[in-house]
């Protein structure tokens, strides 16, 4: 019997514990992009990196730390989970371009051009206005495709977002989004975006925070994957997968962690608002990791094949991973040996 | 034919540029291990990693990142020399033990305890009293020990110096120094800090810089083989190695940065003299790496074997490379598949 495909989520931001690890084990998840930044400097960014060293020690029998799409093969065989680093800001990298090699020597995968406000590589999608990529986003970008960086464009505004796709050489993500045209929130996407992201080689991600689903909490598994199929019909099902955006037993604090940061002295409620400031509850039939099969369940029943579903819940992320996590130089001296 | 033997100078401290590459190449240098802090933060730190990023990315075809000892046979399979990391101060780490890790992840390969003052970790060989290996620094050798980064005791105090060997579970190294008995700068070391040494599987990096030397500048390439000669008697021919602690083109601000960084308001002279505050002259027959070959000629002639002194030139360090910058874990697993 062949072996089962991988489970990829990639898009977490809980508040990790032992307890979530093991749950990740019991969903069968072979890797997780976990979001380790939103506004933290460099350094802070660091001691959150040191803080998930102390995970990989403690937890080591469940989790391991994720670089390679190897990794991935590496976690499966010895029965842990994959992690791998990714931020939704560009704050780690502050105003310093060679922070971008270090920080993916670090193992960061994944990194945002911008949250929800102007950055200083390009506009986040609650701008009143978006000049597009900024002359400090042209050069990181260039430097996040030669050192194998992926650019997430998920909270990222509509013409900042298609300006990415023209100037990087690599394919771009969406880690977590949904298509605008079922559930109209700001984030998520037109279906002009998810079509240039298939057509440049990019992946969307679909989200499960109750923000970003039609009927918000009381979303039915059966419409989420409907909207999956519709967007399979646009993207195809091989540039599709899964970016739970699972924020695990976070206070509220971190909600206002995520949405204010240091950049106002008010409240901004984002997605939320003043009657509904905290973490939404998430759908019954997807509370956690452990529900990660009901995925399939669903998948199969709007009528995505066996291989189709496969892909959506790992393969795809895991093609992906493939090519786009390692450096270009090494990428072409591979391109060529297979040649 | 045999291919010749690896070449490795273990410890250089110069004002990069591409000459000086050319000149590793020239003389057939396949690794070394360059110092990038004395007094640096973790972030300044960083910013001479970005520097080498940069160095790697323009003079690619000339020096290439080290890592593992597998990194100098790819160094010399491509022409190019492997440029390892190290600290000569533990102020890169701060008081942030979860440093250690992070700059191991970097690239860090050597850190010394402490330069010539007391630190946070151990006492330098300048101050008047060595209480010993500090609460912090048994820490910090238990977790070097762990991710493999090695301990470098080049200009610690005697004390420290024996506490660390005998706390640290793997060997440690003295990468640039030279026997007291023969120069006696304080600065070199005593036979029983040498016994000491190669009883515990360290190693030795014998230093050009000509405060180290006999005679200084009018050191003799004969009476430095000698001196080789006879500590190998102390600590065996696969205990020493050459650290040439060249500081290359090096202005005189850079000394006093060396010396005094930020610890002080006043001159400190360190090995230097009023009179005599800068750089020295290096000796004729060693000016730069175009003459590591003249090291050659010189401990054949007095009586090293041709396989002792290939040992002396490269090959025992990267036997050392080979064990010790494995994490732990890794060298437990391969030691395993040995058995």
């Amino acid at each position: 019997m062949a072996s089962p495909a991988f489970r990829i989520d990639n898009l977490q931001y809980a508040n990790w514990s032992r307890k979530i690890f093991e749950q990740m084990r019991a969903g069968g998840l072979d890797a997780v992009h976990v979001t380790i930044a939103y506004h933290e400097t460099f350094r802070e960014t660091v001691a959150n990196i040191e803080k998930w060293n102390r995970w990989f020690e403690q937890h080591g029998d469940l989790i391991m730390p994720g670089r390679w799409a190897s990794d991935v093969r590496r976690a499966r065989e010895t029965g842990r989970t994959a992690i791998f680093f990714g931020f939704q800001n560009p704050s780690p990298i502050e105003d310093d371009i060679g922070l971008v090699e270090v920080l993916h020597d670090l193992g960061a995968r994944f990194m945002q051009l911008s949250y929800n406000n102007q950055s200083l590589l390009a506009t986040g999608c609650y701008e009143a206005e978006d000049p597009g990529i900024t002359r400090m986003g042209k050069e990181v970008i260039r430097e996040m495709n030669r050192v194998g960086l992926v650019i997430d464009m998920s909270h990222s505004a509509d013409r900042s977002t298609f300006e990415a796709m023209e100037i990087s050489t690599r394919p771009i993500a969406i880690t977590h989004a949904n298509p605008k045209a079922w559930a109209p929130a700001l984030r998520n996407k037109s279906d002009d975006i998810l079509r240039a992201l298939a057509q440049s080689g990019g992946m969307l991600g679909f989200s499960l925070y109750p923000h970003h689903l039609k009927d918000k909490s009381d979303c039915t598994l059966a419409s989420f994957c409907e909207m999956a199929a519709r967007t399979a019909e646009i993207m195809g099902p091989a540039a599709i997968g899964i970016g739970s955006d699972l924020c695990q037993d976070q206070p509220d604090s971190v909600v206002e962690w995520m949405r204010v940061g240091r950049w106002s002295k008010s409240i901004d409620y984002g997605e939320g608002s003043a009657d509904n400031p905290g973490f939404p509850p998430m759908p019954e039939w997807y509370r956690d990791n452990r529900d990660f099969g009901n995925l399939r369940d669903g998948l199969l029943a709007v009528g995505f094949s066996e291989a189709e579903t496969d892909g959506i819940l790992g393969e795809n992320w895991l093609r992906f991973y493939e090519t786009n996590f390692v450096p270009a130089k090494a990428l072409a001296g591979e391109l060529a040996k297979a040649v």
